[in-house]
């Protein structure tokens, strides 16, 4: 494994668990290398010669930054190498190995949390069918739910992850900035962020969506904007994103009335 | 009950689920108020003149231009009068009645679902004390969670909820929409949505964003609106969302390293 970072560990302890074993952690840090090599039995290193001297399966899970130095620098040791970004093409992995391949974990990963509960999609590529064959054996053992996806696909998959997650979560962000301006704490809106979640992942989003904008409710929207008056960002993001509700609606009703 | 919509059906099912009676269902539209009353072994009816001749406590769940006609038009009965807007001021009833309130659930309320897992909190405002305790065990009968917050603070609450849940939700839209361009359903975003919505109500949504705008990753910010191109309106949206995101970041290291 080489990486120490949330994607290394959560992939490191999910092979772990799943009877895999993970012979040795690389991180930079030693520290960082040393934690998680601990935590699975596997020795451990930050030097670089103990990757090229490396034989079985390699899955860089490290920074965009730092995985095109391992490819450029040729640090990676013999055996298959995989990567584990959204938006690295595989071919950057080409000339490292004859076998190679991308294992994506399409999820929020953050240290110490239990991801059981909504499992993680993985998205696989690889240079050629043993390598993918390879490749979906080990997603297999670990996740339900394994795509097989080119790299451009990927790329487009992981910017809609960035709306699907960053940009929901920024929402949320927003939400108790303003919420505390009514003297109410964030926690009040947490049914409202999981219901909200939870239809949408039950129906289609668009069809459940509900609200002023929604409703193009001209009245409420002004209001609203008036409200945001103290904060001239959150008051342009509040009506671009109205309108592009509006524009939504309206494709879906011209779509359904066709 | 005044009303038949999502949530006058919602709040007449867990009033009539928790011991309470439901004397009468009124829908300007006779057919709604016919299901909703069967439903609930009521009386139904689609003429305000059996509204002016009720007395129990009257529940208005109905549009906020329809909730102002009523007011105007004194069109309610004798007895306790409630609204349920998020953003209507708990004033518009003091000529109505001598004891009113406001009534507000705090969810995204939707025919059909089953809202027991995650709850909906209610925002609680009255005239005066006894009216408020007569309110707060009607709400606390179907409610673990009970907040008493004014006419203004609850407008606030209102637009707070609309970033938590309607914005949240048309981030859901446009990453199925962006999605779909990489070949894949929503569906494979479902465990991503699910865990970034349980993450941030664990612990506090700005702790725990991550992302290409978080980490202030310029080359992946690029690339993201190169592949936006198709969508002038995304573009925009994305870097406006992304900017907010790298602000927030700044504001909460500042904060942090106090």
């Amino acid at each position: 494994m080489i990486g120490a970072g949330n994607v290394a560990a959560f992939l490191a302890s999910s092979l772990h668990a799943a009877g895999h074993c993970i012979e040795m952690v690389y991180s930079r840090t030693a520290g960082n290398a040393e934690k998680l090599g601990k935590l699975l039995n596997s020795r451990y290193t930050c030097n670089t010669d103990d990757i090229r001297a490396a034989q079985g399966i390699q899955i860089a899970a490290i920074p965009d930054e730092a995985l095109i130095k391992f490819s450029e620098k040729g640090l990676f040791g013999k055996g298959m190498i995989l990567h584990t970004a959204g938006s690295i093409p595989m071919s950057i992995l080409s000339g490292c190995s004859s076998e190679y391949g991308v294992l994506y974990p399409l999820q929020t990963l953050t240290a110490g949390r239990n991801l059981r509960e909504y499992g993680v999609p993985f998205c696989i590529e690889a240079g050629d069918e043993a390598s993918l064959e390879r490749i979906r054996d080990l997603a297999s053992s670990v996740s339900d739910t394994v795509y097989e996806l080119d790299s451009e696909s990927r790329m487009m998959l992981h910017l809609a992850a960035v709306f699907a997650s960053n940009f929901t979560n920024h929402m949320y962000v927003l939400a108790g900035k303003i919420a505390a301006r009514a003297g109410v704490p964030f926690e009040i809106l947490h049914p409202l962020v999981m219901e909200t979640a939870k239809k949408a992942s039950e129906s289609s989003p668009a069809m459940v969506q509900t609200g002023p904008a929604a409703r193009n409710d001209m009245i409420i929207i002004k209001k609203h904007l008036d409200l945001l008056s103290f904060s001239p960002e959150l008051k342009h993001l509040y009506r671009l994103i109205s309108d592009s509700i509006i524009e939504a609606k309206a494709e879906n009703s011209d779509s359904s009335s066709d």
